[in-house]
């Protein structure tokens, strides 16, 4: 909860969250005629909102405990659930309470938490790109797009399967915007009062949402290896309790050195359901590699293995296939990442003109095109086409140019498209 | 958030919960005069109650979810925020809101919902006494004392050192009324449609409150090992480079020891602060192991090994030390629950009749007395002497008597103490 005079400390702040605040005023329910009411005299002295995000909460704190360049530099990090008021929810993308990780630090110099914003961005880069095989545009965010109360807003942004871009992560540098706000200063090494620098940063639940819709098919969730919670299933197929227990038996020196490896396998033995179904549900829920053995896999000396990201099934000796598998995960979160950056590839267009600007957007995806650096432009943009600057990327080319809408100088080409 | 309408489905519940809740009525600020008003018209149709527990949620959705017996049990487990409007808050003990962990389940027979509530009675007690080396009584609650919507709520109790008695975690056997309130039925193997049975239990971060008062003393606090981020830190003592090398040097293949027997170790080598200034810092964080290393130590082959909880210092030989604090860990861990168990029985009165048992409830502690099992003399108890009963204990002495107030039959003696 934050009082309402701490949200209008940062003017910006304020004005960027006002309108999606839920906002407490009471205190109290009451029983009336066998109903509940809210009780009018519980009304609070000063309204509370459920945090949007945490800056001026924090601030308030960072005051008391910052007096000395010795206190610095300072970092606190929480899982919180915070709340904006959507009109348009969708889940794991935009939901009215969510879920997230935010960050909050303080240092003496600018350079310093410039330092950070830029560590953090390239956490969060690795993140998505190492571990979700997502792959990432890093980049910073127009005035228009930028955090309320940051001096600039650091971003990664991806593509979507169906061709609308998703803010999957953001770095604020803050400057002294909330030092200010809430006079948070330090005494620095040559005595001066100071005010300190600031950074914030976070992500939440939609990186769920991000890795399903970067990954899924229509038989259901794609995982990747390195995130999946079962990483190998093994689906013994058998008529009767004998076939049952020879398949297991065959099944557990593989399982074993499998488990070795620090693979997760999941042997489903379960009598109450058909093969057929166990494939379904196990695809369903991701599992990046299933393996069935049958009668004829065991007298063959073999097992099938499946993958779950190309559906293609192979036929394996059992001898040899514990390694075999453990470097086909491998395989396979690198396969994800590529055919995802393929995706995106596929879907990333250049627009010379603001013509064909507005053909490329309606076929979806990334589209890289000049922008004269002004909001009037930008805004003209996306209200005849829907798009918005995603970001300007920190990895682009560098090539200046003129801007499709108004011919005037662009330093750069910025990454434009629809999103969530 | 809850929405009004679902919290009042449950009577009990809602009567339980309607003076400790926050309730947004607005969903958005707007500018007035450089300030922020709440917008009025924003206005909710229907009130929101920022969660004071989730039952009602979970119940909603349980009703989409479960159909048939095969559908059971249904477990739901999270860790929320939650929010209670406490009129007098108490750091980690008692927050308006505070971060826990809940668990909802349904099941198709009143027993395994019986199991389940003392399963979960069973893990927070093994958590708190291995874990946590605080000692707890597990008993179940009286009806005045029961959560809201109950049919049994079960609890573990402990003992402050200032006498007060602790709820650490409760554990509900919830019968048929979230089902009936929330039409959850099932259609059973029989054909039957039924309605399920239910548990829901918790604990949360009053935990770390129970943490630092059970062990903690004038110095700061005090961590059991099993919970200690940083196990044993070590200290080299030094006066210039050379003698810092030489004691990191030393200490070495005791630190790989140590780490290879799965032990935390902290090397604090830093320059700018003095030897004293660290003991008194790691005292104050509580960790369990402090080992200091100067120069005559390393003459001698010595290290000096200093216990947190006990405040003793020896000196131990190099040779074989790494066996002998992993050892010491252990021995900690025990000691400390076994100091406040002790502390807990030293505390803990037999009062015979209410004349003892109201000069008794001044010394603090815990007191078993008998009761009559009527809310009337519960209630003049605790007027008369700001004592509850804490649960009527599982395995406790099964002895009957009479009511040390009213004299009437008494099934066992119950346990009484203040709290907070």
């Amino acid at each position: 909860f934050i009082p309402k005079s701490f949200l209008s400390k940062e003017a910006q702040h304020v004005e960027g969250f006002a309108k999606e605040c839920a906002v407490i005023t009471h205190s109290r329910l009451k029983s009336v005629d066998g109903g509940v009411e809210v009780d009018p005299d519980s009304r609070l002295e000063e309204e509370l909102i459920v945090r949007p995000t945490s800056e001026t909460i924090i601030w308030d704190a960072y005051r008391g405990w910052i007096q000395s360049y010795r206190d610095l530099p300072i970092l606190i990090n929480q899982w919180a659930n915070v709340v904006r008021w959507e009109m348009r929810t969708r889940l794991f993308l935009r939901t009215m309470e969510f879920l997230w990780q935010e960050g909050h630090t303080a240092h003496a110099t600018e350079q310093e938490a410039i330092e950070e914003t830029l560590q953090m961005l390239e956490v969060y880069r690795k993140f998505a790109e190492d571990y979700m095989a997502m792959p990432v545009v890093t980049g910073v965010k127009t005035a228009s797009e930028r955090f309320a109360g940051a001096v600039d807003t650091y971003c990664i942004e991806s593509l979507m399967q169906d061709g609308k871009a998703l803010q999957a992560g953001t770095s604020h540098f803050l400057g002294q915007n909330f030092a200010k706000a809430f006079d948070v200063k330090f005494q620095d090494s040559d005595g001066e009062h100071k005010y300190v620098w600031a950074t914030s940063w976070g992500v939440s639940t939609r990186l769920i949402g991000g890795l399903i819709m970067t990954h899924s098919d229509d038989n259901g969730l794609v995982l990747p290896p390195k995130l999946a919670p079962t990483q190998v299933v093994i689906i013994p197929i058998f008529k009767n309790d004998e076939q049952k227990s020879k398949a297991i038996y065959y099944a557990e020196p593989m399982i074993k050195e499998l488990r070795a490896n620090g693979v997760s396998v999941k042997l489903d033995d379960r009598d109450n359901f058909k093969p057929g179904w166990k494939f379904a549900e196990h695809e369903a829920q991701g599992t990046p590699v299933r393996i069935a053995i049958g009668p004829r896999d065991i007298e063959n000396g073999n097992i099938e293995v499946a993958r779950r990201d190309t559906l293609e099934k192979t036929i394996v000796p059992i001898q040899g296939s514990a390694e075999k598998i453990t470097k086909l995960l491998a395989t396979i979160q690198n396969d994800l990442f590529e055919a995802a950056k393929k995706r995106r590839e596929e879907s990333t267009q250049y627009a010379e003109n603001y013509d064909d600007f507005k053909v490329m957007i309606e076929k979806g995806g990334f589209i890289y095109a000049h922008w004269d650096g002004t909001e009037k432009t930008e805004l003209k943009i996306k209200e005849e086409t829907k798009a918005t600057i995603r970001c300007i990327p920190l990895n682009g080319d560098d090539t200046p140019g003129a801007c499709m809408v108004t011919g005037k100088p662009s330093k750069k080409k910025v990454l434009f498209s629809r999103s969530y």
